[in-house]
């Protein structure tokens, strides 16, 4: 039998240190959308078609209501910018002096008809390594 | 200045321990399509309109062609189950011998007109801890 179908990540995790800086950060530097939170253990972001979780790593390791989770150390995710957007994140977070850590060309190996983009990276204030690409630029 | 627009999470990421049970894991019992890999490094999946990367924790650390990330404890990410396929995936996951941890149902505090759905728990070989869904349950 082969695998039931999967339509897409639902729910994407990274862990923070200090909850106020974090709260600001995704909230107010990023604008996402604050859907859930429980002081202390967590708080969740909608961004597009999917979920945003930003988890407390000493309250998820204890098994509570879910099972036990957590990552202590630097995460990373990547966020794609809206159409014609790409430059003014850029600009956005550089006038709130966060740093632009690299900027890169992507996909590495690509092929002739293979979408191309561009993405840089940042940190969070708990150092997870964030990225806003240009484009989804994977094979389908 | 409002931030600029994300449309999605684009790429979500897990660390993984053993590199060949991780592949055999995502590939051939999730089903995944791997679209990019380098050993000893990583290996990317595509689902759906994002893409789930499967990282070697010790080779990220060090900043190479990109900057450092790496968590080496249990991360968490849920999937979306195709439509109709949530029961499926249950047996599924049963006949190859993995245990599900739990059932939930969702969201937390869902009112009158929410959507409601239930997920279930499982862990990858590394010990992340993996849920799938079977509806977008989340505010949007």
């Amino acid at each position: 039998m082969s695998a039931p179908g999967l339509s897409r990540v639902l729910e994407t995790v990274l862990y923070f240190g200090s909850e106020a800086d974090t709260k600001a950060f995704y909230s107010d530097i990023l604008g996402l959308r604050l859907i859930h939170e429980e002081a202390g253990r967590h708080m969740f972001f909608r961004m597009g078609d999917g979920v945003l979780l930003l988890f407390n790593p000493s309250a998820t390791a204890e098994a509570g209501s879910v099972p036990s989770h957590g990552a202590t150390a630097r995460g990373h995710a990547c966020f794609l910018s809206s159409d014609g957007d790409y430059t003014r994140w850029r600009k956005h977070l550089a006038d709130r002096g966060i740093s632009i850590i690299q900027e890169a060309t992507w996909p590495p190996g690509a092929t002739g008809d293979q979408v191309r983009g561009t993405s840089f990276y940042f940190r969070d204030p708990s150092g997870n390594l964030l990225e806003i690409a240009s484009a989804d630029f994977w094979p389908s």
